[in-house]
């Protein structure tokens, strides 16, 4: 194997545009930013109220990923500059990343290679400040409610109903599970409690899917923070929060412009979860972006079980958008995972577990085209330790099966590596669509999750715990039932059992938990414990990181 | 009393300058700023490191306040804009604004009426982010600390002798006592734990001193985080987190550019509480700036005793600063409470009461001359709710009494009610200055909480509990003997209880905890409970705050 350049020597040797070039690129003027830097900007909203949507939206997926992620943003950065070198006018809605994972153990989430939006160290780490404005909002309201109960608590508040978690965006354990309030009648009412990481919040939801400020202030008006001790819903309007929040965020609602390695025009804004949350980038985002662009590439999380599913049923049903076409990112190290290969043999050739991996593949091309009647193509992300012959095996049995597929060669190569992809999703936007979501909203919320189940992950069906049973009946009874549903389920498989890989069949779903995001405007059902405050590893990232004395950081990947 | 506009009604309707233009006032060229957005930047100092420094520094400072603070901030903003006006290039250095106190009681923190920097809304919410990069920075160590105690405590750390909390920028109480890592083997170590609120971390009071990247990092390395069970302590470079947190802070540490209502350059940049931290801007913003102007006016926390003190003893000695003349603000309101009014009652004449609190007045006159050797000018920082019979007063008792006073109406007329006070600092510049500290870093922590007690507070002397003579031992031992003192200390008094107002004598000061800041390099001596996370009130400031559709703010004072 050869000796590669490390993500962030390729993104320092970038010569980057200023962003007002950048700007242009996309129809933007400089009167429409607000510059942070000289290579970031915000753009302001208001601006483009009035602009019409042109675009066509590209959604890009993956098959079930092994731990280390398949590539998704880095197939959605070389597609879109691969588009822009072939002439149509393309931008590209990539999530934020969280300060977790960088200090963590990932690394860096801007792009891999020669994929990547630049500059990757202020992405990566501040950026604009959303994240911090959306921890921030998040915190206050916190704040206010425990104030609230230690002022006399008019409104009644069970303090051992509050549902509502401060966060940090940070990967701290210690946090999870804490008993607060301590100290005395001065300091507050002691309470369990505990903290998520800021990606995990309902305010990080909402504010990827407000539309606007006033939407966005609603919506966090209806949050539910926590119930009385007759069992009533206290929303965040109860206590006069919302108004401060949305202040805190105004500012950060604007989406972030940056760039590709080949000077395309990028929004990289907002990123929540993909199991609690629909996981995908702002609204604002992606129907700006739509303004802007002939074409627009944009990236759900994890697998399409879990990130499509969300980001189709969910995300284009609140905002009527509507993707023209699907890339499905697959790797040869996901496929060998899928077909049973342990972490730790993934770079050694192996064909017969490719082989094996490929029903999962099968399966999600089939669940886009047939669920939801969107065109396809599975991009072939190719690493450096692929082997010829896995490469070749995969295309081989793709063609085969007669699933459109193309090798992405982003990540060694940029946009040029990217054209065979680019030629394929151009052509598939001019096919007719046939998008349908997976259920519709009418019925119970057992329904729509019976239809996830069973349409998407191929489930016999499923069972709910009795908490869970009691839960749904609650949630119906607040008139909550018309809501859809999001699934919080391991991204490792489409089981809620992690160790089943490939493509199982003869299996039910267990939901244990259910509840509301009445911000957001989902119901989130629980197939497990789902870890909202990571933790960080024996050895984290961050021991690595460092700035030298001239402002340049150093050990960030 | 007349109608008055608020702060943020006059903030929004001034016509605000380009950043661009403001910069050029103080010399900046474009490709020296970093926009953050039109009205605000950072500044590059990387590309002002080898100028010399030419301005002549102008220190405000107050008399033992109200709890409503006596307008530092605002006749800071009004001198600058007065020097200004009358022809010389001025500069102005200020704290940021935390969130805890424009969402709890204060309200905003740029100061008010004509005399105020901009954009308000922006410099009391977000800002540039630098205080969530603070905070963002100082929960990665804590992060890291726990997380080192989980992965085995190859140190050895006693989590019973943790010294190092976690932060947010935010009045919430709830977090002050908490006890953290419960909820099983996999979450951590249950141990007892309290957050601070941002601005009295270490980290910030390091962020304030810090004279580069290279100074952060290795006052971010010698920070002490906790003890081992044999008592020895731990740094931050123990647990190798001093390089990703110098990452954090790499753009926050650059100074922030914004304008005075006048359109004149203000740094606005760091702000460390002025009890357990030393209270005053940034050192980057205050040498940046006595590089580009000929005079620069800058503010420390709480009255003299306190900030003044240490920005004198501390910041001054750290960096080799000396102010050329001090400014002591004083209003009729604070002058009555001294004088025994209850705060009900300050904006009722009261000419008595007013005379009774002059001495505290004149003690701080004479501490400024006679302890530090500056020239000092007394500013009558002038109220609406004032009678012609009070102000008058005191101005002539000063005058009798051979105390340098004028008027200061920055607050009504902006730079223009600051021209008499103006004149009066630029004479005191030009006279010679015998600048000395109060104490010498040689003898014992002991020698010099006594002298900082007998000259500045005028005590008979100073006893120390049995834990403080403990750790006044253990500090010396561990070789922090030679550091200067950082005094926590009501702010209401001279003495450590707040009831005494005016000029006490016959009293004693008590020392109850001594701590090492080793990264901000000072010995933090306790004289009473200290609040380091306050709370929120009854009704707070945030229930008000809101914003409109289009991105205004409303409710912010």
């Amino acid at each position: 194997m050869a000796e590669y350049k490390s993500d962030i020597e390729i993104a320092q040797e970038a010569e980057m545009l200023p962003i007002t070039e950048v700007a242009a690129r996309a129809g933007l003027t400089e009167d429409m930013l607000e510059p942070y830097g000289r290579t970031k900007a915000k753009v302001d909203i208001h601006s483009l109220a009035d602009r019409p949507s042109k675009g066509k939206l590209i959604l890009v997926t993956a098959i079930n990923p092994t731990p280390a992620g398949e590539g998704k943003t880095t197939t959605s950065v070389g597609l879109a500059d691969a588009m822009n070198r072939l002439g149509h006018q393309t931008m590209l809605c990539l999530r934020e990343p969280s300060l977790g994972p960088v200090f963590g153990v990932k690394g860096g989430a801007a792009g891999g290679g020669y994929a990547q939006v630049v500059p990757m160290e202020d992405i990566n780490l501040h950026f604009t400040g959303d994240f911090h404005a959306i921890g921030a909002a998040n915190n206050l309201c916190a704040a206010m409610l425990d104030n609230h109960i230690k002022q006399g608590n008019a409104l009644g508040i069970d303090p051992r109903r509050i549902v509502w978690k401060r966060c940090v965006d940070m990967n701290d354990r210690q946090l999870r599970n804490v008993v607060d309030g301590l100290g005395g009648i001065a300091d507050g009412m002691p309470r369990q409690d505990g903290f998520d990481i800021t990606v995990a919040s309902e305010v990080m939801a909402v504010f990827c899917l407000a539309t606007d400020l006033a939407d966005l202030k609603a919506r966090l008006g209806r949050m539910v923070i926590a119930y009385t001790y007759d069992r009533r819903p206290v929303t965040v309007s109860d206590i006069h929060a919302e108004g401060a929040m949305t202040a805190l965020l105004k500012d950060a609602i604007k989406p972030n412009l940056v760039q590709t390695l080949e000077g395309n025009p990028a929004f990289v804004h907002g990123g929540p979860f993909a199991n609690i949350a629909h996981g995908c980038n702002s609204v604002e985002a992606t129907t700006t972006a739509l303004k802007l662009a002939d074409y627009v590439v944009t990236e759900a999380g994890f697998g399409a079980d879990l990130g499509a599913e969300k980001f189709l049923d969910i995300k284009c049903r609140a905002t009527g958008l509507a993707p023209s076409a699907v890339v499905l990112v697959a790797t040869v190290r996901a496929l060998k995972y899928n077909g049973g290969v342990p972490k730790a043999e993934l770079t050694t050739e192996n064909l017969e577990a490719l082989e094996e991996g490929l029903p999962n593949l099968l399966r999600h091309v089939s669940n886009i085209k047939d669920v939801w009647g969107l065109p396809v193509v599975v991009a072939i992300n190719a690493f450096p330790t692929d082997t010829e012959a896995e490469l070749a095996l995969v295309e081989r049995r793709c063609n085969e099966l007669g699933v459109n597929v193309a090798l992405s060669e982003v990540w060694a190569k940029g946009g040029e590596g990217g054209e065979t992809l680019a030629r394929e999703v151009v052509r598939l936007c001019d096919e007719p669509s046939h998008f349908r979501y997976a259920y519709e909203l009418e019925g119970g919320i057992a329904e729509k999750i019976e239809a996830i189940a069973t349409k998407v992950y191929h489930a016999d069906g499923v069972d709910f715990t009795g908490p869970a049973r009691r839960q749904l009946a609650q949630l119906e009874e607040l008139g909550y039932g018309d809501l859809p549903v999001c699934m919080a389920k391991t991204q490792y498989s489409f089981t809620d059992d992690q160790t089943k890989l490939g493509a199982p069949e003869g299996f039910r779903i267990t939901v244990r938990n259910l509840r509301v995001s009445a911000g957001a405007g989902f119901i989130v059902a629980l197939t497990g414990d789902i870890m909202t405050m990571p933790g960080l590893p024996k050895v984290p990232a961050a021991e690595k990181i460092d700035v030298t004395p001239d402002g340049k950081i150093v050990g960030l990947f």
